[in-house]
Order: C-alpha cells, then structure tokens, then sequence
C-alpha cells in the first residue's frame, strides 16, 4: 500500500479527538484531511490543543462545511444523539468509526431508555459492528459502521467475556468495581470536574446509572449466550488517564483461578495489545498509560469459588482512540499494530 | 476538670505520631510530655516534621529514656511486633492506646500467622479492648489497654456492623473494594511509594493477603455472632490522604436499601461523628478530609437482593490517631469530641 | 467576653467563603447568623459544600434578603466590583472585613485603570484599612472597615515590606517569582482550571498583567517611602492550596543576607503566625497547609550583592479567610489567635 | 542505511534509562542488545519495569559483564563519579553518549569543586562535546563522547544563549527560577521524593548549591564570550515530568523583548524540536510532556530593559535521553528526528 488514508475527524476538540489526531499523526498511512468542531470553528487545531501545534493540520471547520469528496474515513468523536444524524447524512460507503455510544447498543428501546430519546437513525443500527477489536475482530474487518466500545466496556470486556464464553464464571454474580481518571468525563467544563474538586480525593459516581452498564450487559450477554445483569460502581481517581476495574466472579465449570488464567492467557496469546499477568502479578494503570495496551491479572479469591480479575487501560487509547485506529487499521486490510506501537509513558 | 493529661507519644516520627501531635497540641486537656522516636532520638520534633515546629514540645527521645512518673496516658505508634514488647515493660496501671496491630487480634493463633511470629505479650491480649469508639463506647471507658482498629477495618466496621448485627445482610457473600490515599503506608522509605511510582495511576495491592483482613473478620464476625470470610481488595490512589470502601453485600431478613439506610441512620444518629447520607447522595473522601468523620452511604444496587454501602474516613485521623484521641477522652471521662472538633479540610 | 459575635458571610459559596466558614465555626466567639450565596439561595450549606454538612447553619440566602439587625461583623467574599456596591449599601457602622480586592488600591485612578471601570464607591475608599495584620495592627483594630490583601500580596509584602523600611533592599529590582495551588483561582468553572488541564504541568499564567501587581507596589511603595514597581510572575502549580513566592532582591544599606535574616526575625519574632527559618531551612508550603501561618526564609545569593528571599502561605488561610478572621479579632479586641489554632495539615 | 545500530544502555534502571528503552524500542534503526543495571543483574526489564514487559529485550547484566563486540553505540546512564572510570574502560573507538555530569564541565578544577573529588578520567574530558544537540550540532555530528547537558541547563541554555550570543541580554544581571516535576531526581528512594512529602505542596531546594549551575554558567559564559555568573533557584512541583525555567534578564544592544522574539524566533526556525511562541501565548509544561520538544516564550518585563524568557521541556525527554538520542542521530549520520516523533501526551 502506498497511497495514504484521507481521514476525517469529527469533534476534533475534544480529549478523544486531540488523542486521535496524536496518535493519528504518527501513523504512516493516515493524513488527516478534515478537522471539524463546531465551538472552535475557524481555528487552527494548535490553538485548541498547544500540545499539537507543531503539526500541519487543516483548519478546525464546522462539520456542515465539510466536503466529503476524497475522504476515506471518518472518525466520530462527536457526542452522543448528534452522532447519528450526522452519521445518517455521512456520503453512503464512507466508512465510519465512531467513538460515541450512539451505535453500540443493539436494542433500540434499551437506547431510549437509558439516552431519553428514540434512536434517530434506526436503519443504520443493524449495519453497525460492536468495535472491540480483540473479541470481533471478523465482523469488524468486514465493516462499514464500527461502534467503538467504552472505556469501562472495553476494560471489562477484555477480562471477562472470554471466561464467560468457556462458560467458568456464573453470568449471575459479577461485580464490577471499576476505577477512572478524570479524561474519561471529556473535556466539558463542570464543576465537579474542577482540578479543586477532584485532587486529593476519591469519590464514586453513577452508582446504578452510569450508561456503560447497559453496554457491558449486552456484551457479556453476548459472550454468555444470554442475558443477564451486573453489578457495576465506577469511581473517579484524581489522576488524568487510566481505568482500572476489579472484577469480582463466581468461578464455574470446575474452573479455579489458575485455570481462568490460563485460559485466559492462552486466548490473548496471539495478542499484540492484550497481555494475561503471570500468577502474583497485579495489573496497574501504570503498566499502560498513552498506549493502547490492556493488562489483565487473575488473582484467587480467599472466598471459596471465587476469583478477582483485574483488567487496567489507558481510557483515552484502548479505551478510545487507540482502539478506534485499530479498528481503521482492521477495516483497511492494514498491519493492526500501524501507529499503534507507543509504549506506556512511564513514570 | 482542671488539670491537664500528661501524655507521651511513642513513636512520635511516623505519620500517625506527627498526627497525633497535631490534634493533641489542640486539646484543651492534653498536654505532651514525652515523645519518644528511636530513630530521631535527640532533634526537635520540628526538624522531623517541619509543619509542627511552631510547637513547644520535648525533645525526641528513644523510648529506653523515658521516664514514665507522671505521665497518665501513653499513645503508642509504634511497628507491629516492637509495640508488644514495649507495652509489657510499661508501669502497670498507666493507661495505654496502642496504634499499632498488636493487640487487635483477639485470637493468638490468627496474630500467629498472619504476623510470623508468636505473640509476644500473649498476657497483655485479654485485657485489651478493641477500640472502635462507636461500636464498641462502654468497654472502652472502662479500659486500660485499648487496640485502635485499623484504618480500613473503622471504614468497613462502621459500614457493616450494625447491618450484620441486625441481621440485615448475609455474612458470607461480603466483599470489601477498599481505596487508600498513600499515607496509609505510613513514612517508611520505600521505591513502592514514592512520588513517580503512585502519582497518575492507580494499583490493586496485598490481594487477598492484606493484614487488616482478619481483623475485618474478627470483628464482622462478633457482630454476626459466628465466624465469617470476606472478601477485602485495596488498591492504592494516588492521594495523600483519605480511604474510602465500596462494599457489595447480599441483603437479608427481608431488608431492601432503604431499610438498610435507615437502620445506620438510627443507629448513628446521636454520634457526632458519624453520618449516614441521605438517599441519593454519595460519600467521598473529599468529605472528611482531615478529620475525625466518616460518612456513610447505602445504595440500591441493580441485581436483585443486593445492597452496595460506602464508606469514607481520613485514614490517619477516624483511621488512627483522631480514634486514638477520641479513645483517650472515653477512658478518661472526658467529653468524647474533645480536641477533634475540626472540620474537614476542602479543598 | 461573654457573647458571641453575630456574624454575616456575604458569598458563602466561594472557596474563601467556605474556608470562612470552616474557620468560624471553630472560632469561640463566633455565631454565623447569615450566609449569602445569589446563585445557591435556598440551599443549605452541606449541599454546596459536602464536607460541612456536619455544621447547623442558617440556610443560604440572596444578599438582598439579608436582615441586618443584631449582626455585628460582615465577611464580604463578593467577586470584586459587587462587592463595592453592596458595602456601599450595608447598615451604617457594621463593621466590614471584605475579601475582596475592592478597598484595596487608595489611588482611584489605579484601580480604574486595573479593574476597567470607574470605583462605584469612591466615598468609602479613604476609610478602608489594608488589612495586612502583621505590618498594619494598630489601624485595623481602629477600623470599620478592612480591605484583606490578596493572597500574593501577603506573602510578598510579609516577606519584604520590613526589608525595605529598614534600607536593607533596593527598591528598584525586585522579582517576584511566585507559585500558586489552583484554589487561588477560586471556584469559578473554566476550562483552564479543570483537573485534567491542570494535574502534572506547571504554567505561568497573568505574567505582567496580574491585578495583585497594582497591590503589591502600593504597599512595597509604602515601606519603602516612595514609589516603585517590581516584576511579578504567577504560576499555577497542581495542587490545591499553597503559594510560594521566592523573592529576587539587591541588598542594600550595607546588607548581607544574614543581616536581613536576622531584621526579619527580630521583626516577627512576637508574632504568632510568622516565622523566619534559620540559615539553612528553606520554606515549603507544606509546612503552612490549611493554617494561618507563614513562613520565610532569606537566603545568601551567589551573585554579590544580591539574596532570595522565600514565603510560603495558605492562599486560602493566612492569604485569605484566615487573616479575614485575624482582622476581625484585632477589630473587636479578641485575642488575635482565637479560631485560628489550626496546626497545618501535613501530609 | 538498512542495518541497525547495535545499541548499549548502561545504568537502565534509571527512569532516564528507562526512558531511553521506551524511545529506542520504537527507533527504525536502533537495536538494544545489551542493558546493564548492577543492582538488579539477572531480571528481565519488564519486572524492573513492567511498562516495558512487552519489549523483547537482552535480560539485565552487570556492567562488567558485558561483550562490547559488535556494539556500535553505547548510552550511559550511570551515576556520576561511577561514569567516567567506566566510561575509560570502554573498548577504544566505541561512540558513547553520556548522560550523566561526569564530561559536561571542561574545567577539571571546577568539576572538582562541585563534585567533591578529582575526575577519574582527565585525559576523556578534552574529546567530550556538550551534546546540546541545536548549539552544537556539528561538533556533535563528529564526536566519539557526547556528554549530554542536564534538565535545567538543557531548558536554560536553549532560552538564553542565542541572545547572549547575539549581545541582547546582559550577562551579569540572569535569573533562572526553576522547577522541575519529580521525576528530575532519578528513581533513588529518599524520604523527600516519597509521594506524601511532594504531593499537594511545593518546595525550593538547593538553592545557590544546584550542581547544574556550573554547567549553566560555563555554556552561557561560552555564549557570551566571556565567564558569568547566575542565580539559579530550583523548586520541586508534584508532578511526574516537566520542567519550567522562568529566565529574568536585563536586555543589552538596544534590544527590547519583541526583538529578543524576534531573534530567537528565527534562530529556531529551522529545528524540528524548538518552538518559540507568538506574543501573548506562554510555554508551559503541558505543551511538550513525552515529547522531545521545547517550547519558548519571551514577554514583555513591567520593569524598564527587561523581559523574561520562559523555556519548557520534558525533562526525561529533551532534558535527557530524547536528546541522547537525538545526538546519536546525528553522530550516525540519521535524520535527527528518528524515533523521536512522539507528540506530547496531553492530558
């Protein structure tokens, strides 16, 4: 392959946009020919986000004055309701990787429930693919709409959907404490949000509300052949990037945690991104910030039939950006890994 | 009353000994004569924690120095297994709050193993009280021996206690998501804890093996009226201070949230340091900064028959010294919030 | 002294407002009869702050509504340009601690020129008082009304206003290099101040266009009998509370560094809340953390001629409601401690 | 050039060590095929640090251990003292970058002073190029030992020594006030570098004693033309990476500081790693985090004939093994910019 992608980004001003036009830049098949935001309309990408400001980018337009002529892909990190209109009126066979929640769930009265409004691009929800890239890759290589999963889903995917599958955890009993740092709210001025309200202290929000559990439902549901419902608490960490959920299961099929493990292990062998810890190693956010990897520990439960998994990501790259590249990669028939192979910025 | 306490702190140059110190010089009825720090033996408490240094305070001393006539109550700070030997060398009858885990492990087979080594004042350990002022006031009062609880055992007690004794949640299906600020490792110089190591990230830590375990359960237990195993997770964040426990618990006796709510708020109704919140809001550590609180919240979870209680403390003031304190003024007949009047600290 | 002061916080909702009332509701002879916040009226207090929910407290009111009988002292913690409007409109007599920057510039034109508008209350100016406790005693217990300095002026001016009485510095080449936690700013929601914008960076921000500058030269200019003007640069530090300004100066008068340490240390050495270090300690604001205490440090300069002066403060204590409230005891002949206690936080 | 540079990296224990791992492992041309670290001789890198587990790399070594045959290039990220009597042992011919002091000060007497003992490898010291790569780059381009500047010097000498060179600033009259994140003080485990002693606070630290202040006068006085003298004051800000020179300086040759842009403007336009901001925007850490970049502002002073100058880079990057890496570039004959496109990670 030698010409380039032509790429679009919609809602290049928020946290997820900046991340993938960072990650975006490095990448050796990727030009970036269309920057939309429509508050920030007119100016240069740099003025927005100074970290950027050394690279050559289109101006940040409005994304109505956008000519779509020449565009290969288009990433979506607009929010979520007006990601399906806009996605509804995109040229038809322009392919579409969007970061917002608006196509990942497949049952359009679960959507209305949980997001307030009837789905205003229905049609287009049955052509959409669930984008976690390491459980669907097929479909997604296949691909016209990928849906992109959350930060928390795609944390929590990874760690169990595989032992859910093999059928060694109960569908029935999975609490999931799940830990973020403050780039997964965006970059929305809040108060809550304030760097006064958040350091030096912990918090937890959305208990039994938060939109990501309907997401993580239905995919589990998916990898357990049927329905079922979780527990899931999320806790905002004073710290900028990095998730972490701790995963309390139910062991089944005779399954102890060094099995889950192994099996585990064995599944993400092949894995560029996905690494299963050795016994006595504890994932951390640490082990991944800026990069696209997710790290996942197995840990035997005191409690007899029980196991703890651990499973950490950088919510901005794996959580988002970093897999929603990957996904462009799969979908363009290119290495997985192209722009994807920063290492964790540590300390 | 109109004399003042005389008191030594052993142990004075750990983050619980400068804290101590901190709320002491405020009690109007305590006042330190003897501070004692192997390892700074000879500097003036200032040099070691600048912060105090306005203070007229005695010198450091090593605690083979110190002379005990006079003084009516020891606070002991000092390293597990050390504190044991030295509170059985002190005068008799001179009345002692102990910091450290020796005396809280009612059982001396469990201190045993979980701490390496025979108890080595197995003598000292009937008499001891454990202190968790709230739960335990009566014992307390009387007491010349009391263990102070653990920081994450007064989180976790305070939270589940008084539903288990009511018979309110079922005693083998809790699990304990604790979240500690890093002061809880105290001051000891370790590569684990240093700047560049903690700060933005987060890691799960002493999984199923964490020392404030057994003691969780011996005291879950006591309010169960039989023996139990939980499951206890801490992770560490990225903060100075502050401990919060997300805990998912079955519920039982026909309880559902609310009843669960309003049973911990009868309960803690007329303790001036406890709050249970109302519905629908969500206690954070941001709350209790600094200060002798804990507040407490009871959430509905989603899957059916389950219950999710959080509960947040300053780990070095409800979580140590501030309990010590509040200890002190029960076994002395003083009014139980003296000296612990400050507010929390926010931001 | 018998009864308590009935007391009035107009803008209880901001973080001065909030650390007012932490203050005062430890302070023994204060009763907080009316607390005013315009866009949270009808609030309790525990709901815009969480972590004085602890507190009775009469409810939030608009200014407007406020009745003034039987109060005896306003804490005025408007956003400057109200609050000139609101004193203006206050019950003859009361007396007035105002935190804003609205009475603290005597030159009419200069605070035009700084603040954009016309002052709305020019008949009012002449009786302010700049309330620097330490440097302006005597005038602040004589009057009704004091203007409290900012939080970078009181740290500066602490820091060098006796050097420059006594000749010891030169006043034309001052440099004020200056950090700040990001309370500084105050509760307001911007973007610039939101976690993520602020958590591991450093910026300086306002360089030559600061409105303590115009502060910060009157009163330099008042120590040192004539006008003059420095060289102030802020910068935003990530954390919460704290300001340390590391101050450049040319000695004069024959001066060495040593001779200035020692007319700083004669100079407060009465004083209850500043502190000047021995040769060789430097100040930290980790040593003033939540406390009304200031410290300095004068150290030798390796250009000849030339020393470092260093000031560390709470921005929201000693730079802000804790000398509001040092004021108000000099005002109404209260010891000037009493509240105000409070050892610093440390960790 | 399609074979790799054999790549040694001595000391890769380090967090700069570490880091240079992090930026060779993705450099096109770069292959690590020895890494040394004595004191954890024998582990993989990836339990040394477990963001790099991923990395196929040479297990840890001694030093002593090593086979230089085939080596091309080494890195050595030794402490200082230990680096030049194993810089001297180095099979002769063998390219080394050092980043550590040992060759940066020309004059042996004065790396004596400073370093408290005689250098151990006089007779390196005449071939040894200060490896500022923009100041130096054609002796660099032809050197066998680069001796890589330090953080600060690097962030200082890029601000400061084009105007020195080009007579706009006076050489005797240069303020440097400093402040660099935690990281800058290398892994070593020291009670003052622990997360509770930094976080939440800021403190100045050796003042008028910092070891890069010899560095800094000795390439400003070559600058300049002649020996100098500054005052140079570090600070330590709760942050990971990051440093920030605050550069106050008195202009010379009629120059004011839309000049001194100028000037530097255009001496920088041609560098793919140095920015200088418009008027109105200021340098801050944020900008260049991970990066290998350095952004620099010049404002306008309040003070007549002054301006300041304000530099930012990462210190681990720029300020230290992005630069190393940027000098074998060019001892190589590479692009300059190989392996070193990463942009800034924001937030």
């Amino acid at each position: 392959m030698t010409e380039k992608l032509r790429i679009a980004v919609l809602g290049a001003s928020g946290y997820t946009g900046a991340d993938l036009v960072r990650l975006l830049a490095c990448h050796p098949y990727a030009e970036m020919v269309l920057l939309t935001a429509n508050a920030h309309a007119g100016k240069p990408m740099g003025q927005v986000y100074p970290h950027l400001r050394s690279l050559k980018l289109p101006r940040l337009i409005k994304w109505e004055e956008a000519d779509w002529s020449g565009v290969d892909a288009v990433f979506c990190g607009l929010p979520h309701g007006t990601t399906q209109e806009i996605v509804a009126q995109l040229p038809e066979g322009l392919k579409v990787i969007d970061l917002s929640a608006d196509f990942r769930l497949t049952d359009l009265p679960t959507y209305a429930q949980w997001y307030g409004h009837e789905h205003r691009a229905p049609h287009l929800q049955p052509e959409a693919v669930y984008g976690l890239s390491e459980l669907n890759r097929e479909a997604v290589q296949r691909a016209r709409l990928v849906a992109c999963p959350g930060c928390y889903p795609t944390a929590t995917l990874l760690a169990l959907a595989p032992a859910l599958s093999a059928g060694l955890i109960e569908p029935d009993d999975i609490i999931i404490d799940a830990k973020s740092g403050v780039t997964g709210a965006g970059r929305s001025v809040k108060e809550n949000l304030m760097f006064c309200e958040v350091a030096e202290g912990l918090r937890p929000y959305g208990v039994g509300s938060h939109r990501h559990m309907p997401e993580i439902e239905q995919e589990l549901g998916r990898a357990a052949g049927r329905t079922l419902a979780v527990n899931f608490t999320p806790h905002l960490v004073p710290m900028n990037r990095g998730e972490l959920v701790t995963c309390y299961v139910r062991l089944a099929g005779g399954a102890d945690a060094d099995r889950l493990r192994t099996v585990l292990t064995e599944r993400y062998e092949a894995e560029p991104f996905v690494e299963v810890l050795p016994a006595g190693e504890l994932a951390a956010t640490h082990m991944v910030r800026g990069s696209n990897r997710c790290v996942i520990s197995v840990v035997k439960d005191r409690l007899p039939g029980r196991a703890i998994v651990i499973s950490a990501i950088d919510n901005l790259v794996k959580g988002s950006s970093g897999q929603a590249i990957q996904n462009m990669n799969l979908m363009f028939g290119l290495p997985e890994t192209l722009g994807l192979e920063q290492l964790p910025l540590f300390p």
